[in-house]
C-alpha cells in the first residue's frame, strides 16, 4: 500500500478544503493510506462531517499541537516550525512512513524544510517546482515556477531533467521534449546567462530532443513538452497565466447570465461549454512538486478549495505511484 | 490637421494588411492626414481595391525603393536602412512632416532607428515599449513589455512617468497608481533590483499612486493602473496572456461549434458571447508605443492582420491627439 503524509493545516482554507479534498478522491483511491497531520479534534470532527471514516488503516491521524504560521521566514522556519503539522508530515516522509509530503501551507517556509530535511539528490544544489500549463493538445510543463530566483546553466540543465521526468510521468510522454523560455527564438535574443544555458543544453541533450528557444506564446502551441526558465520569470508566466484564466472565466460566466434567454441558450450548450470551463479553472492545475528532493514533496497553492486540493492530491498519488523520484534519480546517473 | 507617417512594406502581412487596416479607419478620421511609405506601384493598387483614394490631401505617397528585412539586426540596422520604407517613416517625423509613425516591421530593428533618429528626451537613457492587458474593470498598462533587458532602478522610476501618461492618454485616468511587478508582495521578495526599485519609487512618487509589489495575476484585477517591470519579465508576461487568450479563442470557437444544436444556442447567446470573444482577440490590443523618445513612435505586432493593424492605428491617432508626448515631458520636468 502507497502512503501519502498530508498537512491538514496547511492553507488560506485549510482545514476544511484539506479534508473535504480528500473526500473527494478517497473512494477511488484504495490502494492508498493517507497519514493526516494536524488537531486531531478538529480532524476528527471534519472525518465525520465528510462523511470519512475515522478507524481504519486507510486514514491515520498523527496530532500536531502547532500550525506553521503564514509569516514565517524561509530562513528562520527550521527553527520555528517544531512540532507542526507541515513539519512533522515532511518528517513522516523522511522516515520512510509515508512516499510522499502534500501541503498548502507557507511556500517559502515549505521549501525550506524539505529542502533541509528531505536533502537535494547528489549534486543537486536546489530543487525547483514544476507547474503544468494549459496548451493546445496536451499540457505544457514549466519549471522553475518560483523555488529560486535566478539559476545558473548548470542549474537549469539539472532542472530540465526533472522535467522530463515529470512529463513522463504524468503526461505518459516517452522522450520529452525540451525549450528554453527567451524573448525571442534567434541566437542573438536574451541575457548572456540564457545564451549561455542554450549552449550547454545543445552540448548535454540529446540533440532531437532540445528545440532551443521557445516565447511565453509558444508554451500554449506545444512547441516544446518541457519548457524551462528560473524561478522569476517562471512565476511571472505561471501567474500571468493564472490571472487571464481568472479573468476569462469570469467573463463567460457573465456573458452567459446576461438575460434568460442567454441562461437557456448556455443550457442548451451543456456538455461543450463545461469541458471548455474546465479549460479555464485553474483549480484543475492545481499541485506542483518540488524536484530535486531525494523524496516526493507537493505543494497545493495556498488558496486551493477542496476542488483544488482534491486535484493536488490526485496528481501526488499519480507521481507516486509513477515513481517519479526513482525516475529523475535514474535521469540523473545516467545524463549528467 | 494631424498627419500619421505608416510604414507600408513592415509586418508579416504588409503590404496588404497595412492597407486594409487602414482602410477600416479612414472614413472616421477626416482630421488625420495618412503619409504612406513604401513601393508607390503597389500602394497604389491596394489603395484602389480597398476603395480608398490616391488623389486627396488625405493620403500622401512617399516611393521607397526598398524594405528593411527581418532578418536585419538593430546594430547594423543604421548602416543598412538608408531609403527603405521604415526609415523613410521615421524620418517624416523627425523632419516634421508627420506628427507619428507607425510600423509592423523588424521590432529590433525599428527600436534602435527610432532612438537614433527621433532622440531620447533629455535625461532619459532608454525608451521602453508599453503594453495593454485586458483587466477587470478596464485595461492595466504594462511596461518595458520588450525594449530593454534588464534595467536599473532609475529606468523603471522613469518608466513608470511613461506609464502613467499613457494611461491617462488611453484609459481617461486621471491620476493612474503604479505597482512594481515582482513573484510575491512581501517586502523580502525578489531580486535586490526589484526591491531597491521599490525603495526609490516609495521615495518619489506620490504616497497614494504608489501600491507597491504586485503579482502577475494582480495585473487581471487592476491592483494597479501601471505595471512597471523590465523588458525580459514585461515580453514573458504579455506573450504568456497572448498565448492563453489565443489559446480559449479557438477552445471556445470549437466548444461552440461540435454539433447543431450547439450552433443554434451559439447563435442565440449572439451578442454576449461576441462581447466575450472581443475580450479573447489579441488583435484588440494591438499597437504598442515606444516612450521615451522625443517624437511617438507606435510599433504593431509583426504578425498583425487588417483588423489589428487598423486597431493599431487608432491607438495611434488617440495618442496624438491626447497630445501624449508633451504630457511624459511636461511630467519628466515636474517629478524628476
Amino acid at each position: 500500500m502507497y502512503t501519502l503524509a498530508i498537512d491538514v493545516m496547511g492553507g488560506d482554507n485549510a482545514p476544511d478544503s484539506v479534508i473535504e479534498g480528500l473526500s473527494r478522491v478517497y473512494s477511488s483511491c484504495l490502494d492508498f493510506s493517507f497519514h493526516l497531520f494536524g488537531d486531531e479534534p478538529t480532524i476528527t470532527k471534519l472525518l465525520k462531517t465528510n462523511n470519512l471514516p475515522s478507524d481504519t488503516s486507510q486514514i491515520v491521524i498523527h496530532h500536531a499541537d502547532n500550525v506553521l504560521s503564514d509569516a514565517e521566514k524561509p530562513a528562520t522556519a527550521l527553527r520555528n516550525s517544531a512540532g507542526t503539522s507541515m513539519r512533522r508530515a515532511i518528517e513522516a516522509v523522511k522516515d520512510g512512513t509515508c512516499s510522499a509530503v502534500v501541503s498548502a501551507g507557507n511556500t517559502g517556509a515549505y521549501m525550506a524544510l524539505c529542502k533541509v530535511i528531505l536533502k537535494t539528490m547528489p549534486d543537486i544544489d536546489r530543487p525547483a517546482l514544476v507547474g503544468l500549463m494549459p496548451a493546445r493538445n496536451r499540457a505544457c510543463v514549466m519549471l522553475d515556477v518560483g523555488a529560486n530566483i535566478g539559476s545558473t546553466p548548470l542549474q537549469l540543465l539539472q532542472f530540465s531533467v526533472f522535467g522530463r521526468a515529470y512529463a513522463t510521468c504524468m503526461l505518459n510522454i516517452e522522450s520529452p521534449t525540451v525549450g528554453l523560455l527567451n524573448i525571442g527564438t534567434e541566437d542573438m535574443k536574451g541575457t548572456d546567462d540564457v545564451r549561455e544555458t542554450k549552449a550547454l543544453m545543445e552540448h548535454k541533450m540529446p540533440k532531437d530532443r532540445f528545440v532551443g528557444f521557445v516565447e511565453a506564446n509558444d508554451i500554449f502551441e506545444n512547441r516544446a513538452d518541457v519548457v524551462i526558465t528560473d524561478g522569476f520569470n517562471g512565476n511571472i508566466s505561471i501567474k500571468t497565466a493564472e490571472g487571464v484564466l481568472k479573468l476569462m472565466r469570469r467573463d463567460l460566466k457573465s456573458a452567459l447570465q446576461t438575460s434568460p434567454l442567454a441562461r437557456l441558450a448556455a443550457w442548451f450548450l451543456g456538455r461543450n461549454l463545461r469541458a471548455f470551463e474546465k479549460t479555464l479553472d485553474p483549480r484543475n492545475y492545481n499541485g506542483a512538486p518540488l524536484l530535486g528532493l531525494t523524496k516526493l514533496a507537493m505543494k497545493s497553492h495556498g488558496g486551493a478549495d477542496a476542488h483544488a486540493f482534491a486535484n493536488c492530491l490526485q496528481i501526488s498519488m499519480q507521481l507516486v505511484k509513477k515513481e517519479l523520484i526513482t525516475r529523475i534519480a535514474d535521469s540523473l546517473k545516467k545524463d549528467t
